[in-house]
């Protein structure tokens, strides 16, 4: 194995212990939310790319489902190229970016500053351009990331995002209890889902393609398993609505391209079952994971996690068997999952 | 060829007659701009699932270049799942469904008007449970959609969508005239477009796997042309921002994945280089496409589409490459793209 790969494992196994570090913080996270408290109930808006953009999608969740205050994952095009205002007085503007050094999420904050917005970065990079631009600053605190992917800045943007939503409605210690209460059933589960991983990726090795389906507050899970697929393991790999599924993909399943279904123990159950219903139809083998993967019926595989005492933390555990998976994947396909190709760690793109 | 192939491509090539149609209802699109405008500069909530969904991407850069308006592409399940709000009065929510009876966009629409929002359809479904449940119906007017696969639906959606926007500001006359524009030089250009097409689809029939990238107003194409390739010739299709591709995606990137680039000529046109350039450097072969496809350097296929006279209009035109190509493709890998597997037109999954 290589050096590179191990740190990446490390790193992967290392997020319950980044987690815990969450409720020693809560009291510089109510901080935030008392001063974000005083815009009543602001339009909020995100910039982000990649896997920052996929904890946004969690973020349009966690804070209306807590808070009540609507959330657009927003166009940095708009402001940045067609010349629209980034947003106005009286609105919250987040930039999420793990560097905090993401040429566009930098000056598209700065913008919605200059609008009149009150900005908050979340950001690994203490000191970061981002982070130095915005009137509040929220820390992920999980220690350097050193790989390439990004996973415990992944799982520590939730922890903040939640730590944040829990406190704007009140529920602050509650919260942070929750978080620490997830990352002792993670890292219970995380040898076995381990293992587990590893034995469905060299099962589907062959397999050049898959999609990926939940509904609700797990669609940022399979956005970000998705996209570490793509990168560590050069998997064509595509993450929608179990309902969208419907709409067009389904006709590209076959007995060669499987679904891995995110299913939780809520209302959004039936239209995830249905959707592995229709691709069972169609051939597809199907890895049923989530707190009620046990739910879905006629899964090939089975990675299920478990439920924390807070449901709406569940996207941090449902995340860790994707990691694992992507990792070990690339093993089983003789890439070196540490050091993808064409990558840098800061992105820094026009 | 089957009959089901040639109506589908009868009605990729029936595009331009169908905006035609909208200069002449342009006094109906107005009388709704009016009723709307009364609302001032609402939060704009738009629900839609795949090529709806897609033409609602349209709608976030239409509405908020030209009005103003902010949209957010809104999750129906949080209220149809987890009991938040759906929508405040105040606001506009918008359902976007071919049929009008995609059943929880019915239902979000639905809840959104219990909430007190203002409430508006688009639909090919005159007489549907969208249209009836609306407070006001702007209908596609674009005749029966006979293929699975939604060609004329979704260009006639935009058209729509571009027509209440320059209503709503202020320009309608000049909309409806570049409606008509834009449809002369797609008459124009599609006889060559489709022969074009069609070269580069046997040339890369080969591969499995394709990535899409634009910045800007044509995410709207890039998606569109994704699913048409993944439901027609079961391609593993993905589009993204050109930016966000550097946060990933790069790395699936190989001579066997071909990047297909919708480049625009403003102040997006650098972005979409640069994602050009990177893939070039990963040995992926480029598909130029959009009005400013020969700004793109290095790419082995340039399937350029006219630049209408109001730029916004460009998406309408972009898409038609991709429809062609999408048919052709299915061909040449012995797919019948009349009769997509595992599809029924309307979708009606849980």
């Amino acid at each position: 194995m290589s050096g590179a790969a191990e740190v990446l494992r490390e790193e992967i196994l290392s997020q319950p212990d980044a987690w815990r570090t969450l409720p020693g913080r809560s009291e510089e996270v109510a901080e935030v939310a008392r001063a974000l408290s005083g815009l009543g109930s602001p339009l909020v808006r995100i910039a982000a790319h990649g896997t920052s953009d996929h904890a946004g999608i969690y973020a349009t969740y966690l804070l209306r489902a807590l808070c009540g205050w609507t959330v657009v994952r927003d166009s940095m095009s708009l402001p940045l190229y067609y010349g629209v205002r980034a947003a106005a007085p009286g609105e919250l503007a987040i930039g999420i970016s793990q560097s905090g050094e993401t040429p566009d999420v930098v000056a598209w904050l700065a913008r919605a500053r200059e609008g009149g917005a009150t900005t908050l970065a979340i950001t690994n990079g203490d000191g970061s351009s981002l982070a130095r631009g915005a009137d509040h600053v929220l820390p992920l605190g999980v220690g350097p990331e050193r790989s390439i992917a990004a996973t415990k800045t992944y799982t520590g943007t939730l922890g903040v995002i939640a730590l944040l939503a829990g406190h704007l409605a009140g529920r602050g210690a509650e919260m942070a209890h929750a978080l620490a209460g997830a990352a002792d059933f993670a890292e219970s589960a995380l040898p076995a889902l381990a293992a587990e991983a590893d034995a469905v990726a060299h099962a589907v090795a062959e397999s050049g393609r898959m999609y990926l389906v939940a509904r609700g507050i797990e669609l940022a899970t399979v956005n970000e398993v998705a996209l570490k697929l793509t990168e560590i393991s050069y998997l064509g790999a595509k993450a929608m609505s179990a309902t969208s599924m419907a709409h067009g993909p389904v006709a590209a399943l076959d007995a060669t391209v499987p679904l891995w279904a995110i299913a939780s123990p809520d209302a959004t159950l039936p239209a995830v079952q249905e959707a592995v219903r229709r691709a069972r139809e169609a051939g597809a083998p199907v890895i049923a994971s989530g707190p009620a993967a046990g739910d879905l019926a006629g899964a090939a595989w089975s990675l299920p996690t478990p439920l924390p005492d807070e449901p709406l933390l569940a996207p941090l555990l449902s995340v860790l068997p994707g990691q694992l998976f992507a990792w070990s994947l690339a093993r089983a396909k003789g890439i070196d999952p540490g050091t993808p190709r064409h990558l840098r760690k800061v992105t820094s793109a026009a």
